[in-house]
């Protein structure tokens, strides 16, 4: 008999994820002792035991609840009983830029990073189906284009350590039954139900409404765009960057370029400028785009950062100051 | 004193778009007899005496509702009264064919076509910037990338006859303030607060609980989504079209392509070979996709439509029978 299905597709999403690594170098789960990262750790722990590869896990402990620091070496004991070595705890100070999602996040995967980059590791996270659709929701409230749309990468590096996202196709549900299946017990962060939280709205009423108006499968359809998004934007993108390098911001060669890559070229400009990307709003590159397109004059253009467009000899120039 | 800011905005929008037509080419407002073509059918009757040019009306009696003979009479009254001239009613037969909302989609178009042919007229269209968020929302179901989550063109045609749609940046709540401005007494189709209609549940469930995860501004949001997602995917489409011209279907060349564009030609190829677009899902175009960049001598792919795609020497090709 083979394992249940759901440890079964886990498994052959780490597996098809360590294929592209190298054998010797070590594979770290991220783990909050939550459903979906716990499958990771369950599944990895016996990938790498299956195909002689050093693995670990990892944990973060943010110090924001009561009893974080207790949670964190529970999570470390499970990992090491998995058989993952090293099994790790890392304390990070949560500062308050950007909202405390923004904030949380950014200490977690600054932890994560040191811990990482110590061991020479990759570090495999957890994020799933859901996690991706709820992603392309919230970006969707950006309303920023292919960009915004286009979700988690399922790989990308901060500084020398790389990381990758093994289960972008398998559900929530799967996940939680692998953990029943594997036998772990997986911990409910009760930040989850927390819907001051924009992701748990999201999570809980959103994509439910969606889904009974517009039918099952959302969250696939929602991660299926994704994938095809990110292509398109990256496409799009290297257009654009090939563009400003060849031609800067010459109005003629502005003015040939099809609109999908001129914009890009004009906010590419922009943030090179000084512009911070942040701040950036369509409503900016439209106004740019006009000193090219619907030029009758127009003096100039002032951009956040203290940017400003000026259309002069035939060149759009951005200064500063 | 002006008009009211909802009148000043919904001609403000015609005007806009009577600017780029010739002057002596007929104007149809097509009226529903509701808030959002009322509006616009009375901003046209505006504009048009105005800049002097000829503008009448169009509305559909889709025969589907008792009485609906009487309410196209009515609105034939309304038009006539804007000063709109022609001002016509044509009946339509409502086929099965698609959904109850296609084939009446198809039956109105097809009954506004015949009126704007017989009349040389361009045809201006009552959608406003929250029926593309309901569009694109549609389409975010069908999850297939840019093309879907573009919306409703601006501008259009079929055949002969050019459609546009100049509220696209209105909001639903303007249009109906406009109405009441201009003494105008719109329709409420009961259609439209039926939740068998996917688009009804859409609108009064879907976005309202995007809108209140997520915060304001959603429809607004999923609009400028579907403008900036229709370039891409106008580029890329011409990209993909340019490249099929160029290359076929040779293996080599298709591999070299990048995703974006490669995933277009390969669905443009189906299409061509006979597989029906609305069949076509992103599965079958991994499957093809894998052909080329994970061939390990599959036998053949097969394809809706009876389309069979298979790789001989260096070459995908796409056989039917």
């Amino acid at each position: 008999m083979g394992p249940d299905p759901a440890v079964a597709a886990v498994r052959r999403a780490v597996r098809a994820a360590l294929a592209g690594l190298p054998a010797d170098v070590p594979v770290l789960a991220a783990c909050s002792g939550g459903a979906d990262s716990l499958a990771l750790a369950g599944a990895l722990a016996f990938e790498a035991r299956r195909a002689g590869r050093p693995a670990g896990g990892v944990t973060v402990d943010h110090g924001l609840q009561d009893g974080s620091a207790d949670r964190a070496a529970g999570v470390v004991k499970v990992l090491a009983g998995l058989g993952l070595a090293p099994a790790e705890s890392v304390s990070v100070a949560v500062g308050a830029e950007g909202g405390p999602e923004n904030a949380a996040r950014n200490a977690r995967y600054a932890g994560i990073d040191t811990v990482a980059g110590r061991h020479g590791a990759v570090v495999l996270l957890g994020h799933t189906r859901d996690d991706q659709a709820e992603t392309v929701l919230l970006g969707l409230a950006r309303g920023s284009g292919a960009r915004s749309l286009a979700g988690m990468p399922p790989a990308f590096a901060r500084g020398t350590v790389r990381y990758l996202r093994p289960l972008l196709d398998i559900d929530r549900p799967t996940t939680r039954r692998a953990c029943v299946a594997m036998d772990l017990d997986p911990w409910d962060d009760p930040h989850n139900d927390d819907r001051s939280y924009t992701r748990v709205r999201v999570r809980h009423d959103a994509l439910p409404a969606l889904e009974s108006a517009l039918g099952p499968g959302i969250a696939e359809a929602l991660a299926r765009t994704a994938r095809q998004l990110r292509d398109d934007a990256d496409h799009l993108d290297a257009l654009a960057a090939a563009a400003l390098r060849e031609h800067g911001t010459s109005v003629d060669a502005l003015a040939r370029l099809p609109r999908a890559v001129r914009t890009r070229v004009l906010r590419d400009a922009m943030i090179r400028a000084g512009c911070p990307p942040g701040t950036l709003a369509a409503v900016h590159v439209d106004a740019v785009e006009r000193l090219v397109t619907a030029w009758h004059g127009q003096d100039r253009v002032d951009l956040p950062g203290g940017v400003r467009a000026l259309r002069r000899h035939g060149v759009l120039e951005f200064r500063t100051g």
